[in-house]
């Protein structure tokens, strides 16, 4: 995804806690990018990380970063309702712009950070970093080019023994991974019809610790979510049903992770008019499986470099802003409908990808 | 579960087709069963039964086979739409009943057998032969002797590449199964709140090819199932935590099918007045894993041990009318709410157990 | 397998103990044969093997039966120490034979039974089951097209909680079907070097509960069995490295029973005149992995298809005679070995593939 | 393991290789050492690692850093025919020494390492790092308190696609890990009658790229250990049969990495005088399996954590010098079992665990 005849792009990370030194050095290892500035509140904390990524300048004040001329791009690892004031910021002072995920507070904010990048023609991109993981780009790859034909139904299994969260319920937790990868992998991004949200909070702990979300798909599929803080056992599976074949995401079993099944039913069509359903032929497929090797590669690394060729070739990145958009949608109407008993909740209007005009 | 001081029970056999060979068989050399007769409107069909289980007789009439003095029960496993003419002509003829699942083609025909088997003073038994099984009968004593705490969530999943099958969505084809033994398991029975049901048909099969249902219990838990034809892999599993160990049953590992987990969450009381939630101490049980050996029986001989122990003693069997009835109401609340797009459907008052007075 | 212009075959099965019903009930469904007789000392075991197979005649006395004008082949599956005299005179008697493993209870009678089946043109058959499994003939399909390259080890596990049998150790009991299948997989057969065993008895029972055999094969390559009648898990396996790919089957896994690994370590030549081998090149290959589908079909009904085939085109079937002699050979210099405390000992000259000419 | 009213030993690192730095970081960190000094003839390299772990001297000669009063103990990570030479260099300057496996280069040189240790009174200790997971502890702990019963018959297979080494065969590469588990859980050590060794080189690589070690046992059982470089799946599984119970460790299942299964058969004894074993009754046991839970710990700082202990109380610590020497010498009658084509080879009279006196 590099372009080696370019220099290097220059990148800042603003917020030096918990993600910030990973990006900070991918950043910095990265071909594409020279790292020229840490920036955090706590000058300490980032003299740390900057001493740790081979030394860039310490920033504590966002004000005196976003006005450097040699700033070309900025990877934001805040707190998360702190996204959009820095993230807009940012944009006014014609920095391109990547954010740890969620991508705003609220699917409003994210929206009109949508908007600005998209008039400044600055690239905004979601840091989701799943989807830059061998598994899935593979898969990603395999539904774009019809090797499982429509997608039918998707069921996402999230589940072990989690920390409770004291600020968050297994739903914001967990699902953004499980949304942000089916907004990867699904042909137009995550667009469901709705979502209807059922959860518990058995131990009586203020929150749900379990979550399961229906969302009925545009063409009569269903894409489903199951995240689970009470497991006692790990689970992290995907199982993507297409009308071709079917892929089975087994992300705890590394000697195969992605098993390829060409199984399934098929309904024939019977010529007869005026044939009714019962007539319809129902065969099944019992076919080979089939496990693709998958490459083992850094997925902060391939989300760093395509960063850079976005900017680079002023196109929307893998994972853009209206991807994190959509996913906030999604995670917003689904909170609603926890709240009102699982009632069927429309995910409104949210971003299509947008075009980047340099 | 037998007495073998008493002598034999005498049975006939109604219906000759799929299950009735099952059960003929089962009750002619079940120690506490004579087979008499086996009763179908195609003599040929129940002279062959008849003769495979050692030479009962053939009767095509079910008015004469209940006119019989020398018949102290009935098994029907006839067509579902005639289970309730057949089982209240036995009822009223004196004869306790076992009728293969499901009970009745509706919950309102099933609750008047129920009745009537009540104020006639004989056993009402539902065929839920999985609820014999060693795996459900030791989940079911772990269950009511606390080894597991309260049932804090239950998930189960049964899936396959199964046959669309012609008269039946996948709800009603597999879902019996999973809400059989959620009511054997449960203590006072399957008795949520209600169901939300989200499906798909996603082949245009014309019928729900794969489906969720939600079930908010009323100590503040959740059941959920997961039945679907299209997956190429097979899964039977059901996962059962609970607030003092979780038991993962595997059906399909029959070198472990059932694990019990002394892992867990436990949120501890705060001794201060007017602590809120957040002081809340959470910790985490990281203990040993056990799994209980199995005996190797076959379910439908337990069955019909029970049905025999629970005429001679004159109460209610596992698995009774009222088992059959609350499985009938969820079906049909969960058939109801996958028509309303998944609105939350509550599960009308069902029957409780009942006592038997001889 | 079947040539249906012909007409059917007439079958004699001889022995109505434990395996003779199983070749009864074969040959009397299969299109290529007719099942005229039963034969066993006991006539009322013969009676209802024959009544259970659709009414072939009751003999009792063998040479009564090999007198018979109608009888073209027999199946024998009398204990192990007849099978050579019953063979011998079925043989001498102008009819085809398959014979129960083992083929006889020594080498050396094998081998004679072998030279006159070879001198009167006569098909003789070693019903070794498990080779006609889709498994075993998908194994020797993608062996014998080059799938895997050369063989390069072979290591198959057969262990399990077993009975502790009376009158053979873990060698007789189990590794047959190993050694049966190696010899159906590998190109030639199954001719190692020679073979080394070693066994325990940590019990104290009076033979080997446990054995490991070692046998290196001519390329250079090894094959290694396993046996264990004391082990809590059941395991069947059989990992067969070759120098393109590498296959591992899992017979408990009906899942994916076959999965063929493009993964391997490829020893590259250099170029240079007296290189050692230090400088050859070494690389690795992290290929795709694929599990072939396989039919459901009985193993026994395709093993006397072949047996009709091969005695219509005149040909050696696969498991001929020379099959079984060369699992005897094996077995026997492996007991050898096992009481010479694991001394490598040859494999005597066994039998080659015979031509059978009509 | 630690004593901490006493105040830290004091510990240097000799070798800054691949494994120097791990010893480091975990002496600098545990409350019982001191890290004093790094040694290395590479002068930059140690001072890499004395500044990766908190700021130790750095030595360049061995002769010096042996000088000093203020070392009490050496760990050395040098190259394995070195070993011999420093060990003996630091015991005669009266230092504590712990050596990366292997002990020594031969086992003639490590006999006389721990000779001169015991002489003068000093802790010789061979760093066996998985014999400190809590896996290999727990399962040491279960065979000492008599969990399992008499130890029958052990078997380990540690398979994968591996790198061909450039040095050593299969056997010294993979087996050493074997080697050392067994010796720390077997009663007594590892100390079998002798060793068959079978090995093959299929692709030419110059040496065993994959072997069986047989190692019967002075109780009639038998140990057994698979090592393969070109496995395409990855196996690290050890089987321990015992008399009372039967456990297994799979290193690769996280979710449960031990099972003790209450399976077995039994031999009963028979009363009557002339019985024979034919008359002995043999019975099964099906019983539950249980998984112990194991905490999540470092080995290596517990590693570290039992030399101080060891030095503090004067005795021998887990893996002595005498565990060293027992697995060089298995290893030294493997590889010369393994020249003479498999030929059972006798270990010679290897050491007892010492006592260490002050």
């Amino acid at each position: 995804m590099s372009d080696h005849d370019s220099p290097p792009l220059n990148a800042a990370v603003i917020g030096a806690g918990y993600w910030g030194p990973n990006l900070a050095r991918n950043l910095a290892t990265a071909p594409d990018w020279n790292l020229v500035a840490v920036c955090d509140l706590d000058g300490d904390r980032a003299a740390k990380v900057a001493r740790g990524s081979g030394g860039a300048d310490v920033e504590t004040s966002v004000d005196r970063l976003l006005a450097r001329d040699d700033v070309d791009a900025v990877a934001i690892a805040t707190p998360a309702r702190t996204h959009h004031p820095i993230a807009m910021a940012a944009l006014r002072a014609g920095k391109h712009v990547v954010v740890e995920k969620p991508l705003a507070d609220t699917g409003e904010r994210a929206a009109e950070m949508v908007q600005v990048a998209s008039d400044q023609g600055l690239v905004l991109m979601t840091d989701h970093t799943y989807c830059y993981t061998p598994a899935v780009l593979k898969i990603a790859e395999l539904v774009a080019e019809g090797a499982l034909g429509d997608i039918l139904f998707v069921d996402s299994i999230r589940i072990n023994l989690g920390l409770v969260q004291p600020d968050v319920d297994v739903l914001w937790d967990l699902a953004p991974h499980d949304l942000s990868i089916l907004d990867a992998v699904l042909p137009g991004g995550l667009r469901p019809v709705g979502v209807s949200a059922h959860g518990a909070d058995p131990l009586g702990a203020g929150k749900a610790c379990l979550a399961y979300l229906s969302m009925p798909l545009e063409n009569g599929g269903m894409a489903h979510v199951h995240v689970n803080w009470l497991s006692p056992t790990k689970i992290r599976q995907m199982v993507i049903g297409g009308s071709r074949r079917t892929l089975v995401w087994d992300d705890l079993n590394p000697q195969q992770r992605l098993s390829v099944y060409d199984r399934g039913v098929d309904l024939g069509q019977t010529a007869a008019a005026g044939a009714d359903r019962a007539a319809a032929t129902i065969s099944y497929r019992l076919g080979d499986t089939w496990s693709p090797a998958l490459p083992e590669t850094e997925a902060l690394g391939l989300m760093v470099g395509e960063f850079a060729a976005s900017i680079r070739e002023s196109r929307a990145p893998r994972t853009d802003g209206t991807a994190g958009l959509r996913v906030l949608g999604v995670l917003e109407a689904a909170s609603a409908s926890l709240a009102a008993g699982g009632m069927f909740t429309s995910t409104a209007a949210v971003g299509t990808h947008t075009e980047v005009l340099a």
